[in-house]
C-alpha cells in the first residue's frame, strides 16, 4: 500500500476551526484595496507604508552583515525578550525624549515582529471571548481584526477632530466592565489626528478611576512635521503601570526588518515572557543586532530631521492639492501635525448618498487612484462618507496628479450617482 | 501638573489578565531546569539544542548580505507566507525526499519564526478554550504549553517505545471528540522514539474514520543517523489534506534564524493567512531570502550528511557511555536511530521512589550535571522514573564525563534516599 485510502471530507479540518480563526475570515477592507489598486496599476494613496527611497538600505545591510560576526546571534538567545543592547537603547531613548518615565529600562522592552506583533501579544494577554476593548472611531483596522479574531468586542468611543471625547468615555466605562482602551494618539491611521494633551490627561484620569488600562500604539511618534507630539500616556502616566505602549522602526528604518517593541510593565513581565515562548521564541538576533549597531553609528536627531524634512514636503504638498481640488468639490480634508494620513469627509450637503466603498472602487477602475473607504476603519458601521488617504510613499512631485485623478472620480461619480 | 496623580492598584492590568496569560504563567520544567544548569555552570544534556560548531555562519552571513542588496526586502512583501523563493524551494526539496505529496507547493508552504511559531498558529486556527487536543505521551513541553494557554486540553494517547498505540487511539476517538492529534514522529522530542510505517498507516486510518485532523511536528526529520525516517504522515495522507506537517531550518541551520514553516493544504490557506496578519505581518525576509541563495549555493545532501556524521558520533558515545556507566545502576536508555534525545528510565527493581523532578536538580547541586525530568513532559502525571538526555550540543569527547557525572549523582541521591 503505497498511500492510505480511506479518505475523510475534503476539507477534514474545516470543521474544527477555533472561533478565532472563522471570525478572522472576513477579509481586510485594506488588504482589498490595497489588492485593487495594484491589479489597476492605479496611482496609490491607499497603502500607509514608508517611502522606499528613504530606508538607510546601505547602512543597514552593513550593519547587519556586521552583527552576523557575533557568534551569540546563531544560537538560542538566552532573552526571549530580545537583544538587550537594542533594548536598552531603546529605553535609553524614550527617557532621553520623554516618551518614557524613568521606570522604564531594557527590561520592559519587548521585541516584536513589527509593531502588529504587539498587538497580536497585547490581545493573547488580555482578550478572551467576549470582553470588551474600547476603540476610537475611526480606528486601525488590523488592530480591530486582531482584537476580533480572540473574541472581542471593540466598542467605538465617539471621537472627533482631537480623538476620543472624555465626556463619552466617561459614560461608557461607567457602564461598562473594559479590558482595556486601545488608541493612536499621534497622527492617527486613519484619521490624522493628534489627541492634545489636556484630553490625554482626562482619558487618563477617567480610566485610572475605572480601573482600565490604555494600549498606546505610536508608530508615528517621531515624524511629527511641526514640532514634537504631546507628552506620551506612558509618560504622563508616570508610575501608574496601566499603559503598554507600542512602537516600530517600520516607519523610521525599514518595514521589512520587521522589528517593533512593546514596553512591558514589571508586572506582566512573566506573563509577556511565556507568551513570546508559546509564539515561537525570541525574533532573529541579527537583525535585532543590526540595527543596534546602526543606531549607534547615526546621530538619530538627525535621522528624525531628515525623516520630517521629507515627508512633510509630501504632506504639504497633499494639503495643497487637497484645498485646490477636491475642496471646490465638497471634500473635506485635515491638515496632520505629522505620520503619513490624511482623512477626507464628503459634505452631506454637497452629495448626500456617497458611499466611500463605492467610490473606492470607481475612483480606481476610471481613474486608476486608490484610496482606502472610511467603512473600513470604522468597529460597528460609520465612514460611508470619508475615506483615508496616505501621502507617504508618493515623491511630492506625483502627488498632483494623483488628487486631480480623484477630483475627477468624485466629479464623475457625482454625476452618475445624481 | 506634569503627572496625573489620581493612583489606581500597583498592577491595573492585572485583574484583566486572559485566561490564556493565566493558564501560560506555569513556567516551562524545561526552562527552569536550563537556568539551574546555567546558573551552576553544569555540564548540560538539558538544552534540546543543535551544536553551534556546525552552524555555517560564513556562508550564511555571506548569502544574507547578499539577500540585503535586494529593494524588496526592506518594505512589506506582497506575500505574507513569506519568500516565494524560499518557499518553492521547501515544496520541491521536500516532494523531492517523499516528505510532501505532489499537491504541495510553494503556495502551500507558510513560513514562520521557527518551528514553534508554526505551532502557535496551528493553536489559533483550531483551538478554542475547552477544546481538547491529543498528545503522545511522552511529548514536547512547548507544544502542551501552547495548546494549553489557548484552553485545550490535552489528552494523552498512550505510546510505547514505538509511539502511539493504535488501539489505544481508537478507543479514545470512538468517546473524545477532538480537534487534532499531535504528534512528533521522528526522533521525538523528549523519548528520540520513532514510529514504524505500519504504525503510521494505522493511526492515520483511524483519524480518517473518526474525521479527526493530525499534526506532524518534524524538525528531526533529516536527522536521521541510520538511514531516512519512515514516510511521513504527510505524504502518507497524500490528497486526503487532514495534515498539517510543520518543520524548521533550526536543526538544519542555525536556531538564531528563527525560520521555520507550515505546510498548509488549499483550503485552509485564507484562515492562515488571516492568522499571519494578525500576528504581525510577514517575517523578515532578508533572512528567508539569505537562507535561499544558502541553500542554492550548496549540496542540500551533502549538509545532512555532515550533520548526521557529526550528529551520529554523538549518538555512538552517549550509547557507549550509557551502556558502560548507567545500565549497571538500573538506568535504561534507549538508542535513537536519529534527532537529539535518549530517554532514561529508571527501573522500579532498582529503585521505587525515584523522582525525576527531585534528582534531576541534585544532580546540577552534586555533580554539576544536567538533565531535563521526565514530568516535564507528561500532559496529566506521569514521568517521575524517567530523565531525558540531549547529545547534541555536547561533543562526542566530552560526553563520557557528563556520564559519570550523572552515574555518580544517582548513586548519591539513591544512598541517600534509602
Amino acid at each position: 500500500m503505497k498511500h492510505v485510502k480511506i479518505k475523510g471530507s475534503v476539507a477534514p479540518l474545516a470543521g474544527v476551526l477555533s472561533g478565532a480563526s472563522r471570525e478572522r475570515l472576513g477579509k481586510s477592507g485594506i488588504g482589498e484595496m490595497i489588492s485593487l489598486i495594484e491589479r489597476y496599476e492605479a496611482i496609490s494613496f491607499g497603502a500607509g507604508e514608508p517611502s522606499p527611497d528613504l530606508f538607510p538600505r546601505e547602512e543597514i545591510a552593513e550593519a547587519i552583515a556586521n552583527a552576523l560576526g557575533d557568534a551569540d546571534v546563531w544560537g538560542y538567545y538566552h532573552d526571549d525578550y530580545g537583544d538587550e543592547g537594542l533594548r536598552d537603547w531603546i529605553a535609553s531613548r524614550m527617557k532621553a525624549d520623554g516618551i518614557a518615565p524613568e521606570w522604564v529600562d531594557a527590561g520592559n522592552i519587548l521585541l516584536t515582529n513589527g509593531g502588529g506583533e504587539a498587538m497580536s501579544l497585547v490581545t493573547a494577554a488580555f482578550v478572551d471571548p467576549g470582553s470588551v476593548v474600547l476603540v476610537e472611531s475611526p480606528t486601525y483596522t488590523e488592530s480591530l481584526l486582531a482584537f476580533r479574531a480572540a473574541g472581542a468586542f471593540c466598542l467605538p468611543v465617539p471621537s472627533d477632530g482631537s480623538g476620543i471625547i472624555p465626556e463619552k468615555l466617561a459614560g461608557i466605562v461607567s457602564s461598562v466592565p473594559a479590558r482595556f482602551l486601545y488608541t493612536i494618539p499621534n497622527y492617527q491611521n486613519p484619521s490624522g489626528r493628534t489627541m492634545p494633551r489636556e484630553r490625554r490627561v482626562e482619558v487618563l484620569e477617567i480610566l485610572c478611576k475605572a480601573g482600565i488600562g490604555l494600549v498606546e500604539d505610536d508608530p508615528y511618534h517621531y515624524l511629527g512635521y511641526d514640532g514634537d507630539p504631546p507628552e506620551s500616556f506612558l509618560a504622563l502616566a508616570d508610575d501608574d503601570v496601566r499603559v503598554i505602549h507600542c512602537s516600530s522602526f517600520s516607519k523610521t528604518i525599514a518595514p521589512g526588518l520587521r522589528v517593533g517593541w512593546a514596553v512591558i510593565p514589571p508586572y506582566l513581565s512573566d506573563i509577556f515572557g511565556a507568551l513570546r515562548v508559546s509564539s515561537g521564541l525570541g525574533r532573529p538576533l541579527a537583525i535585532q543586532r543590526g540595527i543596534l549597531r546602526y543606531l549607534e553609528s547615526i546621530d538619530f536627531g538627525d535621522r528624525i530631521s531628515f525623516l520630517r524634512t521629507e515627508y512633510r514636503k509630501r504632506r504639504d504638498e497633499m494639503a495643497l492639492m487637497c484645498g485646490s481640488y477636491l475642496s471646490p468639490l465638497g471634500i473635506r480634508t485635515n491638515l496632520p501635525d505629522g505620520g503619513f494620513f490624511v482623512w477626507g469627509e464628503v459634505s452631506p450637503s454637497y452629495m448626500n448618498n456617497f458611499s466611500s466603498s463605492r467610490f473606492a472602487r470607481w475612483a480606481v477602475e476610471e481613474e486608476r487612484v486608490g484610496i482606502i473607504p472610511g467603512t473600513a476603519f470604522y468597529p460597528s458601521g460609520g465612514g460611508e462618507n470619508a475615506f483615508r488617504m496616505s501621502y507617504a510613499k508618493i515623491r511630492a512631485g506625483d502627488i498632483g496628479d494623483g488628487v486631480k485623478r480623484l477630483a475627477r472620480a468624485f466629479e464623475k461619480y457625482r454625476n452618475l450617482s445624481e
